[in-house]
């Protein structure tokens, strides 16, 4: 009697859980349509609340669907003829390719007939289009591209990794909001540490931006808004001493290339050491297994793609070379983001920062 | 009768080749004064043609050398009893502790009783002091920080490394050519390329001090004044398609140390593996050999120290954590410097660029 209830119970929660619909833009990338449908059919055969649809080339995505296994009604296709090219002129694009697998997809998260995006197309198009067709949250200021990099403690998300080149400290404060909100609720991090990069420890380091962002932080800190740690030097970055670092656009893409610049080249020089002589391919067999096992917490496709935080509904940026286990893990952070509200909690945080600028603006006014 | 006129003509010109003198800091650093004098001392034995003065505290510098062996006259002790510490406040350390080792070694480079300086303590003193006390070439607007970083075709001048956080275009373009002087005559490097550090390839792509230094660059290379090869990203630095590579400090700062961390923490990571197991630690021995020899065009000692470029005479700012290669390296340095004359050469671009400069401004005034 007990379990047949336990099991009615547990047959209700499942049934009364929403799906989750993402729109996957099944065209972007190096790899498209093949890996990205791939990591997609990976991820609904693991997940019975995940529902996608495949945008793009309705011929080239049956091809690749086609004799793959997955629950019935879990992947659609939604037809879209146009592809945005890799270096094409984002705005001229977003502008004129309205038939795009991009704009398509994107459009369907407008509507709410998708509850998030994700691509791995044109980085410029899918900032231009998800802030022109799915919109910013009231009382944000400057969408960042986040990115959760892997360091020797875990997961950090560095922001902004590229899509405001040229920001003010208004906008590196409210990105310390926005990338704790996300590390607490979709990575499970409490209280997470917040830095901003910086070229020294001390407070009167750095460059104008800095200088002037480290007062607001250190008064979120004091506030409770966020976690304040101070300045975090580039050379730690790699070790992990935050959960949350914030910088301008064009320095967060400057960190994010260096990094996997270095590890591929410094990697690739290791490789050719091993395969220099006899001996040393021999050794390199035996270490194999273990290397692998020790540089696995560097493989950032564990952390999905680089969120666009700050819009209406999630939009979600992954590389533009991403394989099957990016795109999946990618599938499984959207769900985390929806399930925990993000966007509520993040228009939730920028009202109210409005609403307290307004009202100062209107006190000073009287 | 042959053999003797040649031994005679050989004489003749190691007499008439002038010692280059550097004034060593040897208190600055972590490893001083052990690590610096050691490093002088091999230089010394190897190079008949350098003389050096340590500068510090003299009972401590002549404890080091103390039953060393090295040519008599080649190293001489200039006894300054304060040290300006690695957190010390740059300004105030300089103003105040005249009677340091950094400052004592600075003036005599100013008198002209020493060619060139090299310190591995506190960067800001050492700008601070370079400007302040060496003083700078009369055109030359912004001194930056310049380092040579090891990558997989040679070296890479980047600069500004950290001197000017907040640069315009106009240092920027003026760097271009200071780095490409450095690259041709210190290392050899015939007409060398100079990148920009940027997010993207394409020209369009950039913060705002990029988009303005671009077309100045591209000027200059019209100009045939250096050989510009447009924007540089920086996940390519360590391939190393440039041999000069512009950015400002901050940014530059960013690069470097990222390109430390980076390569400590994963090069940690494979020795954490290596250790993990018996199986793979027989293998880590059997690779050992041939990984470090693919490894050593990485090591950065081997080009010495960050000259800041610009001043009336060279001074040299190495690694805090500097140890005696570093010290030796950037030693060969400064001759290599001194004998190809940067100074000169650097003197005699600013002051035609300057000229230039005044030239149009009187022009649009009439």
């Amino acid at each position: 009697m007990l379990s047949a209830c336990c099991f009615f119970r547990y047959r209700e929660a499942y049934w009364m859980e929403e799906k989750i619909r993402i729109a996957v833009d099944a065209m972007g990338g190096d790899h498209a349509p093949g890996e990205i449908v791939k990591g997609v059919i990976k991820a609904v055969n693991r997940k019975k609340d995940l529902s996608v649809v495949l945008v793009g080339r309705q011929e080239e995505i049956a091809a690749c669907l086609n004799g793959q296994a997955y629950p019935q009604g879990s992947i659609s296709v939604r037809n879209a003829q146009e592809v945005i090219g890799m270096a094409e002129h984002p705005v001229e694009a977003v502008r004129t390719k309205k038939d795009s697998s991009l704009c398509v997809a994107l459009g369907m998260v407008k509507r709410g007939e998708a509850d998030a995006c994700i691509s791995a197309g044109n980085s410029g198009a899918v900032l231009v289009g998800g802030q022109g067709i799915v919109g910013r949250i009231r009382g944000v200021k400057r969408p960042p591209f986040a990115s959760v990099m892997p360091t020797q403690q875990g997961g950090m998300m560095l922001l902004d990794c590229g899509a405001n080149v040229d920001a003010r400290p208004e906008h590196l404060a409210q990105w310390a909001k926005l990338g704790s909100i996300y590390m607490q609720y979709v990575e499970g991090i409490q209280n997470p540490r917040v830095g901003i990069v910086n070229i020294g420890a001390e407070e009167e380091k750095g460059n104008a931006l800095v200088k002037e962002t480290f007062p607001l932080l250190k008064e979120m800190d004091e506030k409770g808004i966020i976690r304040f740690t101070g300045s975090l030097e580039a050379r730690d970055i790699p070790c992990g001493p935050c959960d949350v670092a914030v910088c301008d656009g064009f320095v967060g893409n400057v960190v994010i290339k260096m990094y996997e610049g270095v590890a591929k080249v410094l990697l690739a020089e290791v490789k050719e050491g091993i395969y220099s002589s006899t001996m040393s391919k021999l050794g390199g067999l035996m270490i194999k297994g273990a290397l692998k096992e020790t540089l696995k917490k560097f493989d950032a496709s564990r952390y999905g793609g680089a969120p666009l935080l700050g819009l209406k509904s999630l939009v979600v940026k992954m590389h533009g070379s991403a394989k099957a286990a990016e795109v999946e893990n990618a599938l499984y952070q959207c769900m985390q983001f929806y399930r925990q509200d993000i966007t509520g909690k993040t228009a939730m945080f920028a009202g109210e920062e409005k609403a307290q600028a307004d009202a100062e603006r209107s006190q000073d006014g009287i």
